[in-house]
């Protein structure tokens, strides 16, 4: 099999026109005025009849001849002969005659012979009813909304590209019409590749290395944001007999085709050869990062063709275009974005959304320097002065949550070097509606605070550990560091509120090895989990067994070496508790309130204490006050 | 049936309070994955496993003990013996001892033993492939990924209020969660009254009175807009037993009914036994203009309370609360956004959007004066500056369609008598993504016209005919005004270009009255259709007359007199061809292209130009740019 060589990566901008070549347009689709809003006219829509289509009263009252009325008052009203009544929604019976009116309700439709009305207020009937004194003078077309006055037959209603609001359907509705045509949503295909995914709800295996199916679903939230159509195909494995089998399923019903996910060679070889054989591939690898590896092509359904021409485009309508994403999820997210999403909605006619970036200065210096462009993902912070602060959010290029804690992208231009500290720079938000949270905290992972953080609106926190903690905090990004533990460092902060929690070791229900305390660990042959050295429960445990190496008069070191398991360290709360569940240690450090939530027995070894502290330059900002306020009630909610 | 006392009308606070008191929220609901995007989470969702599960190979390469790459370089390579491979999604059939490696792919497992990974570029293997050279040095924990990295098991995934982004849908599925506990979306039952109301897509009887129901669909789609989720009731008549079966109906399924449409005395009473029997009013009446008639309370389900007891709130689940909104479509949308929309958004738990007020200034002077709150709609224009122009749309409370012409509201407070021309106000646009009009047209109603309007994004066109736009460019609102005809009247203004267009008398098909000229039209016994005074055509028309009634040495007045219909004047450039295709009239005023396109008969009369003229401080707009080059082809486009 012969690849086409592309020697150099391909320009962003060159990237672009490849994809925009493509030529996606899903064609016009008639959709029922219920499902119209937000769709895209394809064409001019003009008034098919006058509205209101009759000459219509504007008010509860009588229909009359104007001429009858001149010189009529309150002290010398006109009087006129009653000769029947029209309803709203009926068709008059009458026919008026000089002197004469009928009584007409609201909307009805004027009798022939009537030129004006006037409103019930000024008129009183008489003689039985057979009369009415008209208390007022009134003009010709006084009180009637004349057929078409709104909107007469003929005219222009609405423009082709109009994008259709709730007052468009109000127009439309008017008109009588039921049926809109509009632009068809593209449909996009996502094919995920890769034999180790599997969809979320299903069982994941570990040990075989399975993990959940993420780009398939953040890629069809991204279409449908785009206002495509998203179809997920099922998984495609490495064969290529069966990827080959999907790609052309999937090219013969969508207007585009996204493939994501195996980055392994002999995927990519086989996703090449599906398309060489069965279409064209314009492009291989951009000078961007993340993002590198995009294909960018064309997939056809047909066979190939028999005479091997080349170079021309195929435009069978059974072809489909073909963007192949990168595997990891922050990068496939950020291409998708970048590339993809504006030809979705170029397609689909939506406008690129307005007000979508913001300015604000870089929280920390940032260096480049691969000479690709550089999407990097960012989270917003305000400062003390309400100005916007930009940090980089990135977990490094295998984390697939990232992007949630991130507001928008910071496109750098390949010629960048660094990016200052306090440097100036525009972020593209993920959508118009991010709005940046309304505090950043950082620091050690804990129930009491998860639940506080509850009660506020739109937080954001990074649980990062107490020591890291205090050195973001120092380092200006986040309004407060949640602190657990003893902690030798200063820092210049201002306590905003602390509660104490029970740490110790947590065992199996019903804790079968009877482990009471921490010389159990390191006189016994038990396995033990601990937590990372971020974490201040960590701490604590550390300055425990140093006081029990004093008591005992040895090393601290011949202590944890003693406790199987010391130097294993997780991240989170709950993970050491979670291991002794799934029988792989028989305790893990961690919190009275964890063992008690699972179900599993705690040997206690002391408590210590969780602070909350500011910087001092946020301690009026809203949701530092905010924070300030629900601290007010943190022992409740620690007891709870 | 006693009726409440509303003596006073409510404050719109106090309108807002009553709304608010009613309590739409709507329970909690599991969605799949799939249709999570934009919901708003209920609850706090901790991550119940380790992304990634495992320690996870980050490139294709060799695990390897860290240890056994000491002091290895590109000259000196470690030299490890190969024991096996490991595949992404494959669970390890290796444990490597010291001076073992095995290969790895990306995403693979690390398998026991290991705990760094070298890529394959840094690496040859040797001895048959029995042994790989490594070619750098490595620390523990290089290129792998630790399980619990991304995210750890009991970690905080995502807050309770938080509204689903795609982001969001990444980190879910990640954690393998497939459905999630939301906001349900309050269900809004909407229920139209009134005789005359027909649905669109039936057909109406404009002798009866009938128009179609535009309520029904634009409240719906503002419904939806709100985060809420419409259901649309059949047409209550005002009969007051089908109006009860209907609201109960809808009280019984909905969280919050909305009705509108009959303004007739008797239809709202109907509502308020319903209510008053079924339920409770709270308010009657609010200080708001367009909206003084709506009403506020509870829709009961079950009998009425036996005990006769009142004041004190029903709280079973079967109560809806609801809301009446005024008939006309306009005042309805009014009230339906400032009042009953907020309340959708709140109970859906959806922010109100951002950045959705705009600040410009009054186009011309406006005076009110009614004590009332006054809720104005506006269309937006910018001028030569770039400032942004705010102008009332307003074509009386019983025009349907005026919304579609404008871009939001003005709030006017009561106290205020009259806003001044120039004087700043803040526009409430109707949504975040309104974009104001590229270009401001006003004038003659032309079918060339509208083909160039079609050819421009975004315009906004009114047809108030030639004179009135004129009048309206002197005032400085529109950027160009299109004016057909002899005009007498000098206005400041640069032509951007003009066509001709062919007028005359149009017949029925096959001109059955052989109407060959206006001497037909005078002479003889034919019932005409002209257009109104503000039309260029009819000031041809009036030229003509005056033409002919000079070659016979009479009157003008005579002539025009002679013409039964001639003071008949409708408002669009199809309207009078209409009336000839329904039978209403022998001949209409109208252009040649009309008549071709509905395949009538047409006797031409003469030719008059359309001038398209700007505003000489907006030749450099870009939309009036944009409008001068597609004038360029207007011939062609003219004569397609």
């Amino acid at each position: 099999m012969d690849r086409k060589e592309f020697r150099d990566l391909a320009s962003p901008a060159e990237a672009r026109e490849a994809i925009d070549s493509l030529s996606l347009t899903a064609g016009v689709e008639r959709v029922p005025l219920e499902e119209a809003r937000g769709r895209v006219l394809v064409a001019r829509l003009d008034a098919e009849l006058d509205v209101p289509g009759f000459d219509r009263a504007t008010l509860d009252g009588y229909a009359l001849r104007a001429r009858d009325t001149f010189g009529a008052d309150e002290a010398d009203p006109a009087r006129l002969e009653l000769v029947g009544e029209v309803h709203a929604g009926e068709e008059p019976e009458v026919e008026l005659e000089d002197g004469q009116a009928a009584e007409i309700s609201t909307g009805a439709v004027m009798p022939d012979g009537a030129d004006a009305m006037v409103p019930v207020e000024r008129t009183d009937t008489a003689a039985d009813g057979d009369e009415v004194l008209i208390r007022t003078s009134v003009a010709p077309g006084d009180n009637v909304m004349f057929a078409g006055a709104d909107v007469a037959a003929g005219e222009r209603a609405l423009g082709p590209g109009t994008r259709i609001t709730p007052r468009d359907i109000g127009l439309l509705s008017a008109l009588g019409i039921d049926e809109v045509p509009v632009r068809g949503r593209p449909k996009v295909g996502i094919v995920s590749t890769g034999d180790e995914l599997v969809r979320p709800g299903e069982d994941v295996d570990s040990d075989r290395g399975e993990i959940y199916d993420v780009n398939s679903y953040t890629i069809a939230a991204g279409v449908e944001d785009a206002g495509g159509e998203a179809v997920l195909y099922p998984h495609a494995g490495d064969e290529q007999d069966e990827m080959e089998r999907i790609l052309r399923e999937a090219a013969a019903e969508c207007d585009l085709v996204l493939s994501s996910g195996s980055t392994s060679a002999s995927a990519v070889d086989v996703i090449y050869r599906v398309i060489e054989e069965q279409g064209e591939l314009l492009l291989h690898g951009v000078s961007v990062k993340p993002g590198k590896p995009m294909l960018v092509g064309r997939l056809g359904v047909s066979e190939p063709r028999s005479d091997g021409s080349e170079g021309e485009r195929r435009s069978s309508s059974g072809d489909s275009a073909y963007v192949g994403l990168p595997g990891y999820p922050v990068s496939a997210m950020m291409v998708f974005r970048t590339f993809v999403a504006p030809a979705i909605r170029e397609a689909a006619g939506i406008p690129e959304p307005k007000a979508t970036t913001v300015t604000g200065r870089m929280a920390r210096e940032e260096r480049y320097g691969e000479g690709r462009m550089r999407l990097m993902p960012v989270g917003l912070v305000t400062d003390g002065d309400g100005d916007t602060l930009v940090y980089p959010v990135d977990k490094g290029s295998g984390a697939t949550t990232s992007l949630a804690e991130a507001d928008g992208v910071v496109e750098v231009p390949p010629e960048t070097d660094y990016l200052e500290n306090g440097e100036s720079v525009d972020v593209r938000l993920f959508s118009p509606d991010v709005r940046p949270p309304t505090l950043l905290g950082v620091g050690e992972d804990d129930p009491t605070l998860n639940r506080l953080l509850d009660r506020l609106e739109h937080p954001r926190y990074l649980s990062v550990g107490s020591r890291p903690a205090l050195r973001r905090l120092r380092e200006g990004v986040p309004d407060v560091a949640v602190v657990a533990g003893p902690i030798d460092r200063e820092v210049d902060a201002v306590e905003l509120g602390r509660w104490e929690r029970e740490w110790g070791l947590i065992a199996r229900a019903g804790n079968p090895k009877e482990i009471e305390d921490l010389d159990d660990l390191i006189d016994r042959d038990l396995r033990f989990v601990n937590r990372t050295t971020d974490s201040g429960l960590r701490t604590s445990l550390g300055a425990a067994a140093a006081e029990i190496a004093e008591d005992r008069g040895v090393d601290r070191r011949e202590i944890v070496d003693a406790i199987d398991g010391f130097d294993l360290g997780l991240r989170a709360h709950e993970s050491p508790a979670r291991k002794v569940i799934a029988g792989d240690a028989d305790a893990g450090l961690g919190l009275r309130e964890t063992a008690e939530r699972l179900d599993l027995a705690f040997a206690p070894v002391g408590t210590q204490p969780v602070r909350i502290v500011a910087n001092p330059d946020r301690t009026d900002k809203d949701g530092v006050r905010d924070l300030e306020r629900v601290l007010a009630d943190a022992d409740e909610v620690a007891t709870r």
